[in-house]
């Protein structure tokens, strides 16, 4: 079964990374790429990386040792211009992911990963664009989606995210911390059927028994006791503070649920700040991305790290059932 | 100039690790214990230390090569229980932060550091007891305190610690954000003229211009500006998940202004979970601390680490300028 890549914007990163990716490592073969053939011919130029692209129409086409593409035809060799933003290379980028969303949902391909999109770019042609991935769940027709953030040290999901800390602690009601905690341990017992996770409370020592904030005994040790109740590994709410040391250093537990933003970022820059993944929780599909975005400022240099993206075509591996041995492992084999 | 050291509690590790310390290091000798003579003996005797002690009247008594002490006359040696709460060894760890304070306020002493107290036992004989730092702060005559803490990698204040989430939201205002740098500008330019604070947001990516919460905008800001305006070297805003990775991966910050409990812990807590320091600021005197407890479950054992005391030693005699060098070549050259 194979994996499908989204090539992300042809003005950024992705495509060149897709490329070094292929060049260097035999570890990617099995895969299809979602892009356009000239775009990937521009840059394969313009880097002299001399990767053999092949244009399919479909991932039943695949042949093994070149770079399959299924070619959306939007984007000509003159048209590429990284680094500048592009409404031509925004409504490409929003057409691979599409067309790879479709194909998962079909059964086509068993995961999809994808490299960064510009929003700005892709707003230009499609105002209603809010997001990579509220894209993806529109087009599988699914509203409670979340991103798990994974990096070498420490796994994270967030009960909410991009709002301020007020508007957090309104977020952290007991329906959204048990949805969040059941995306969590769904993939994570994926990952790892032995895994545990710790959901951290929302305030300092987890609210000391209601002495510092209620929340924890109103919304979040109610979703942590639905969650046993349904034989879930999970412990909580713990203290924010020791939770992540009990997590890192203890290696207690594999995944810990945050109640916002901050909380579970703070840790993870701090220990990993490059080289995660991000894996959405709450498709009916596995997709997996970069974390980072398209990096325009070194876009056409062939200097972007594939370290993120390496890392997430591992998990989607993982999370497919592909890869039932580590990339390390995978990598002394070869 | 010598260090003023209180024992604490006498039912704690306090005792044990003053006289361990002593036994085990040329370092501490220029200093005067807060405490009971008995006390000291009675540890001395049960972990076989052979720690000469010495009682004095006054910090002037003092002489080199014993363990001179500030005798409370407030215990006897049959008193003693380590590990079991004393309403008698609570009330006299009180007397001897109340001696200390008042020798450090007259000049007597160049700091104190202090051992730690156990709350329950000293409200046994004093209700009105609420903290170390509190009662310090109320000999002194003064309100606006505050704790930095400091480990190997980190050094963090905060803006406020103990209350829930939603009130600490209510707690980030001009005055006391201003109030904090200040603090903390006055303490780490002590210990390194050419120090770098910065100042954390309260939201995600620092309220990202208002988009995610205004406190950046309305509170913290003008207190940074403020700041600034005084030729402090601080900065800030900043994005709560990026400035720790900056402080400590980049070296580009000395310490961090924190808006909450959590935002400082987590990070401080992941890197260096024993040995921090407590360092009080806002006093009109220099006081450090231990950052544990008095750890009833291991009190008379003679386990009790030492670390965090002899780091609060070296925090003590930096702050006060008695330091020049680090305990690291001091200990070399010894």
């Amino acid at each position: 079964m194979l994996i499908g890549i989204t090539q992300g914007d042809s003005s950024g990163v992705g495509p060149e990374i897709l490329l070094k990716t292929f060049r260097d490592s035999e570890l990617f073969t099995d895969f299809v790429a979602y892009g356009d053939v000239e775009a990937l011919e521009h840059y394969n130029t313009l880097l002299g990386y001399g990767v053999p692209v092949r244009p399919i129409a479909h991932p039943g086409d695949y042949q093994a040792g070149e770079l399959n593409v299924i070619d959306a035809g939007l984007l000509r060799r003159e048209e590429i211009t990284p680094g500048r933003i592009s409404a031509k290379s925004g409504q490409a980028a929003r057409e691979y992911v599409i067309a790879a969303t479709r194909a998962a949902l079909a059964g086509d391909i068993a995961a999809m990963v994808t490299l960064p999109m510009n929003k700005e770019a892709t707003q230009l042609t499609d105002a209603r664009f809010t997001g990579h991935t509220e894209l993806i769940a529109e087009v599988c027709g699914v509203q409670d989606v979340t991103i798990m953030l994974a990096s070498e040290h420490l796994i994270v999901t967030h009960v909410s995210t991009h709002c301020s800390l007020r508007e957090a602690i309104e977020r952290t009601k007991f329906e959204r911390v048990r949805t969040i905690i059941r995306m969590t341990a769904d993939a994570v017992l994926r990952l790892n059927p032995k895994a545990r996770i710790a959901v951290a409370g929302l305030n300092p020592h987890a609210g000391e028994n209601g002495l510092f904030g209620d929340e924890e005994i109103r919304e979040i040790r109610p979703a942590v006791e639905w969650a046993q109740s349904q034989g879930l590994p999970v412990e909580g709410p713990l203290p924010p503070d020791t939770v992540f040391f009990l997590a890192v250093h203890k290696r207690r537990y594999d995944a810990v649920v945050c109640m916002y933003h901050d909380q579970g970022h703070i840790p993870l820059k701090l220990l990993d700040f490059e080289a995660g993944v991000n894996v959405a929780l709450g498709l009916p599909i596995i997709r997996t991305s970069v974390d980072h975005g398209t990096a325009f400022d070194i876009a056409g240099h062939g200097v972007a790290s594939t370290a993120s993206f390496v890392e997430a075509v591992v998990y989607a591996l993982r999370l497919a059932g592909l890869a039932p041995v580590s990339a390390e492992e995978e990598e002394t084999d070869a």
